[in-house]
């Protein structure tokens, strides 16, 4: 830390990405990456890509991309907003909207992002503890007054809540902004983008980097009351106004397009998923039942940081998190078949030592 | 504005880009962009691009990147810090090390990003005003003992001061942060990047966005002590782990690499620059002495405004600002030839009505 550094950062504790080691090749099941590549519309795209485009600045609208999505969302163009990557959108939606008197609350299990941004902000970490079952508490979450940040499925659990309890929470009181993070809605949870016309207090967010396989492109979104977005627009343009490049742009255009394929990915996933629960099961994991690309286990016979360092051993990546209520777990990113295959054959090795 | 807006930005002026008007085709000379191509390593390892390679997240270190840029900026990795453009890394850098307490002071004339980061950060705009021959006030610079951003060559006057005269300014009071903004350095300025291992009080920032052609791919870095970009990789990884996107870094990669044909594009600029400008002053103009891609000029025979809205209807964009000392004034990005002779025959034209 240097000297010139804002004394407000003092407790800073910034997020930890999931390890990229280059010492051998990996299975790698740590990030929640996709496991199968972009769509070929997209390959497409940047093959042609017309790279003399790249001298000049994105359109600091995106209209383009916006009408695209509006139409694939089925809201107007005024209810989007555009980032590099839902983290970026995130941050944003805390540098909006929560300060000291405007405070947010989140469940304590749930995306490590949120206490995070709340260290950036300066803001009070209020957790709302998740039930002993790890489903979100969604009672305590519609008698809060503060703002609410929840991500639908939950992270790393996999566990999601209906759009009904969703409802519930966003009408219990209008006064309250609720973002509903939406990562891992294709794979399973109930989307609410539905609810952004009906309701003016809640911002639905999704990433194009799960289902849509473009973790490394870097897009996402925020939906919302076209009042939200303005603010949020303000925010951007008061802090990076081109903030989605132009390949990025092309990248995410085709891939909304896209749509056929990217539930042919999300439907092998879940197979994926399923077969890999079962499988866990079988081996005497509990699993928590997931509606994401990933799968949270636990099991008496090794604890969780034994697991994730005797895969990595055999070369498999994935995670664990060195938190209070769930170090015993592992998060496993679904991968292809095969993947899961290799991985199963090795957490019966490891079991059976 | 929604009610749900953090009140600390109720003054919040954003910037406001360039216009991009779509009505018709314009020979487009006002955001400061390159009027050539990227390099055509650019183009090619787009073509060439492993899409596959998408559906994973960048690593957040980029080091395959770090490594040819502290190899061309000869500084280590660690002396490196890179943003989603430098708008990114101005905004990350305002956020990181200036406050209420570490105030900072910037040119009353420059860029207009840095008064909408203070606003957003509700820090105090403390402006130095530029000499009356829009020169930078180097002196007064050097007596303060607040932070410092400075844009070298500064913008929108495209006039340069001395490394000599940056290096006065770092070393006259070593507890103050020093931000040298070179955003057009390679048109004619002196950098002091050399200087960042002598002085720890110094961050550079550069962008991707001028002389290599690459606005639309967004890429910016910080040059700095290793311990200020310890700092602001905490603040990065508080904020948008991922924030230079795999095609991004692909394309900066190859950007840095064909340093030859930078030079050969920075070279037409200046000459057309140098054409211009004669041309222009032949017009009775003032011309501010430009080290940038743009020229800032100003005539008795019509006021700023006048001269921008008559060339639109020519179509013709150029930009002017409507604040004080320098409404009268337009800045005119330096084009291919035939754009600057086309230019210089509209204004001909609009001269003798």
């Amino acid at each position: 830390m240097s000297e010139f550094l804002s004394a407000r950062y003092e407790n800073m504790k910034p997020y930890v990405p999931g390890e990229q080691p280059k010492d051998m090749q990996y299975i790698k099941l740590n990030t929640n990456e996709n496991p199968f590549a972009p769509s070929s519309a997209v390959a497409k795209v940047i093959k042609n890509f017309d790279v003399e485009k790249l001298r000049l600045y994105p359109t600091p609208e995106n209209k383009e991309l916006k009408v695209a999505l509006a139409d694939y969302y089925k809201v107007e163009i005024e209810n989007l907003f555009l980032g590099n990557g839902s983290d970026e959108v995130l941050a944003l939606i805390f540098m909006a909207f929560f300060d000291k008197e405007k405070e947010v609350c989140y469940p304590d299990i749930s995306y490590g992002f949120y206490p995070v941004y709340a260290d950036l902000y300066c803001l009070k970490k209020n957790e709302i503890a998740v039930n002993s079952d790890f489903s979100i508490d969604v009672d305590a979450f519609i008698k809060t007054e503060k703002n609410i940040v929840i991500a639908n499925p939950n992270a790393p659990t996999g566990m999601a809540i209906s759009a009904k309890e969703i409802e519930q929470i966003v009408a219990a009181n209008l006064k309250r902004l609720v973002v509903v993070d939406e990562a891992y809605i294709d794979f399973g949870g109930e989307s609410v983008t539905g609810l952004v016309n009906k309701y003016r207090n809640l911002i639905v967010v999704q990433t194009f980097s799960k289902s849509r396989a473009l973790a490394g492109a870097r897009f996402g979104i925020a939906i919302a009351d076209k009042k939200i977005i303005y603010d949020l627009e303000a925010i951007k343009f008061s802090f990076n106004s081109y903030n989605v490049n132009r390949l990025t742009e092309a990248v995410a255009l085709e891939a909304i397009k896209d749509e056929k394929y990217t539930q042919k990915c999300v439907k092998e996933v879940i197979k994926n998923r399923e077969w890999l629960s079962t499988q866990l099961k079988n081996l005497g994991f509990e699993v928590l039942p997931s509606s994401t690309n990933f799968v949270f286990a636990r099991t008496n016979e090794i604890n969780g940081y034994e697991l994730y360092a005797e895969l990595k051993r055999r070369g498999i990546l994935i995670r664990q998190f060195n938190k209070e209520r769930i170090s015993e777990f592992v998060r496993i990113t679904i991968g292809t078949m095969e993947q899961m295959k290799t991985l199963v054959l090795e957490i019966e090795s490891i079991l059976k030592k």
